[in-house]
C-alpha cells in the first residue's frame, strides 16, 4: 500500500520535473485508502514561493472535503517537506506523513526548524521516512545536475 | 513611517475579525515605500489552512510583481508569524519582518521553531517586534474572549 501511494507521489513528481520545477510530489490519502488529492511541486509556473506540492495537495484536498482539517487523512511526499510544508501539516491536522527522501538543505522534520518537536506545533502527526527514497532522490540529483551543466 | 504600514495592517486584522476570521492582518511594502499587498487571514472563509494574512499577503504581492522572489519588500504583519508563515517569508526573500504581539502559542520567530535560526532557512530576514503590539494583542484578545463567551 505505502509503495502504491508513494508511486503516485513519484509520478506528480516526474511531471513537475517534465514542467521544469524542482521534482517533488504529494499525495493526500484519505481514511479509507482512496486518493483525494495530488501535486506537484508548482513554485515556477505560478510565481508562488509557496506552491509547493504538499501545500497544493493540501489545499486541494481541503477544498474536496470541504474542511479546514483533514482529520484521518495521510500524506505521501517524495522529500522530507520544508519547514513551511511541515508547519502547514500540523496546521491541517494530517495524521501521518510518509516521505521519501530526507532534506539536510531544507528540511523541517528531521532537522533545522524540527517543527513537530515543539510545543507551539499544534499537531504532531506519525512520521515515516524513506519509501521510495531511492527515485525520490535519483529525479531530484538529475535536475540539479541538469541545473549545473546548463550554467 | 512603520505605525502607518502597520495601521494599515491593523485595518486589515479588523476586516478579518468582522467576518468572523481570527484577526490578524498583513502588507507587503516595496522598496520605495509603496504598499504592494494586503491581507486578512481568510482560513475560515477559503476553507484553508495555508490562508493566513501572510501567506495571502505574499502569494497576492508575488503575483502583482510576476516575481517568486520578494527581494528588497518588507512585511508588516499584526501577530509574530507562525512556523508556516516564518518559512514562507525566507523562501520569498523578504528583507525585513515587522510584526506586533509576540504569540507565544504558535510563534515561529522568537520562539519554537526559530525558523531563521537554522541553517536550513535560505534567508534571515532583519526582524522588530513590538510594533502597535498593544491594539494587534487587543484585537486578539476581543476575539478569543468573545468565542469563549459564545461556548
Amino acid at each position: 500500500m505505502f509503495t502504491t501511494y508513494m508511486n503516485e507521489a513519484l509520478a506528480e513528481a516526474t511531471k513537475a520535473l517534465e514542467r521544469g520545477e524542482i521534482p517533488v510530489g504529494a499525495v493526500v490519502v484519505g481514511s479509507s485508502g482512496n486518493i483525494i488529492a495530488r501535486a506537484g511541486n508548482e513554485t515556477r509556473s505560478r510565481l508562488d514561493p509557496s506552491a509547493h506540492a504538499e501545500v497544493l495537495a493540501i489545499r486541494q484536498a481541503c477544498e474536496i472535503l470541504e474542511t479546514e482539517r483533514l482529520v484521518g487523512c495521510d500524506l505521501y511526499v517524495t522529500l522530507e517537506p520544508c519547514a513551511m510544508c511541515a508547519a502547514l501539516i500540523a496546521n491541517a491536522r494530517i495524521r501521518r506523513v510518509y516521505f521519501g527522501a530526507s532534506d539536510p538543505k531544507s528540511g523541517g522534520i528531521q532537522q533545522g526548524a524540527r517543527i513537530f518537536e515543539h510545543k507551539q506545533t499544534h499537531h504532531a502527526p506519525e512520521i515515516y521516512s524513506g519509501i521510495g527514497e531511492e527515485k525520490a532522490a535519483k529525479l531530484l540529483t538529475n535536475f540539479f545536475a541538469n541545473k549545473r551543466k546548463q550554467k
